[in-house]
């Protein structure tokens, strides 16, 4: 088959396998772009780029010789090519706000994408309450859309759509990556939970997933916020067996 | 005319002045919820919001009850229904992604929204570099689609979209409030900078400006973040008298 899409990104998870999930899912062809070519085309002037973008993920598609960038639009993109969009318009803006949800949700998670370090009591207070909330508003949602413990998915009782995809990719990563988290999601959105455990047991997730780790061990972020995060939970793995 | 839209925000412009635009400029009639109300639905546990969501601006669709969250979902909600998207997948996906950057390029310039206040060491590089990078980005965009000094707009020669109401809610309302930052706008962009004043001179848009100046004055973003802009912006002016 085919090329019919080039993702540039680092190589490791984080914004990237929301795109990369959606490709395998759907049997797509695609290929990586190199960190050195994702980092050229990041560095490049914006007269220059394929598109002009800040960060990566760009994805380049291949029949028309097209550039999109930002996480969220090339899900969309993507989406409406590979049927993962759902019907009506409100629907669709749901899948929209879900994404913006992730992208938000992995912000927060490194401290504003890494802009500062995690300090401790900081970290403590954003496990205990901010990314607890974020849990409660996924679940709120699955539940408002017929979301139940062993069927449904996100925004549709009966039928699986580009949010299910973005929900796996940002919590079966972190539960991956960062298992330390694995209790709090699974406490505060036991539904949602067990959404990314049903597609994650589909064979061709399964195997992406088996792939990535081979690749990327347990890489999440990269850099030193992903240090920082690694820090965090092993001060919290102390304290809680002092208490 | 019955009230179709109600927009939940603070009483400040900022992401409130991408969807008041949008509506505005459509002539459509809308409610602005009251600063209590905003914070109320805000506070709200997600099982209870009128959407799961984390933060405002909230919309609700009133003639159907639904609401919608995310500044970026809201504005290609309301395209969609006020024909602001322009035809054919790969635009639209470029209106997603131009309301993506805009959406970013506040959160920098509130230096992740507001998580920290501005060091002035820091500030000088932003502004210098990371700040006209945005503004490059897009100029650079227009100028593949066509915009030119005197016509066009930033995605299609012809054809005004959702993308050209968010570039002139993200820079209008820039000059406006923090107006020593304009120079720095119409050095780096200049097509865009005539673009968003072509779109300011609409009588409408224009009548809509003066009101919301009338409202709340200069404010900008609110809070301790902008009396930190403004405190760089002083310092930068004493710096350039100083030079």
């Amino acid at each position: 088959m085919e090329i019919a899409y080039k993702l540039y990104y680092w190589p490791l998870p984080f914004r990237g396998a929301f795109i990369q999930l959606l490709l395998e899912h759907a049997g797509a062809e695609y290929q990586l772009a190199s960190g050195e070519e994702t980092s050229a085309f990041k560095n490049s002037d914006a007269a220059i780029q394929g598109i002009p973008a800040m960060a990566p993920p760009f994805l380049k598609d291949c029949a028309n010789g097209t550039y999109i960038a930002q996480m969220p639009a090339i899900m969309i993109y993507l989406s409406e090519r590979l049927g993962y969009l759902p019907s009506g318009p409100y629907k669709r803006a749901l899948v929209l706000k879900t994404l913006l949800d992730c992208n938000d949700f992995l912000s927060d998670l490194t401290n504003a994408n890494g802009s500062k370090m995690w300090e401790h009591e900081q970290w403590i207070a954003f496990r205990a309450d901010r990314l607890k909330k974020w849990m409660r508003i996924f679940e709120a949602t699955g539940e408002r859309n017929g979301l139940q413990a062993d069927a449904g998915f996100l925004l549709n009782p009966d039928q699986e759509s580009c949010a299910d995809i973005a929900v796996t990719a940002l919590f079966g990563t972190m539960c991956r990556c960062l298992p330390q988290l694995h209790n709090d999601f699974k406490a505060t959105a036991p539904k949602i939970e067990a959404l990314v455990a049903r597609i994650e047991s589909d064979p061709i997730v399964r195997d992406f997933i088996k792939r990535q780790e081979a690749e990327t061990g347990q890489l999440y972020c990269g850099g030193q916020i992903e240090r920082s995060i690694r820090d965090m939970l092993a001060r919290d793995e102390i304290l809680s067996s002092e208490g």
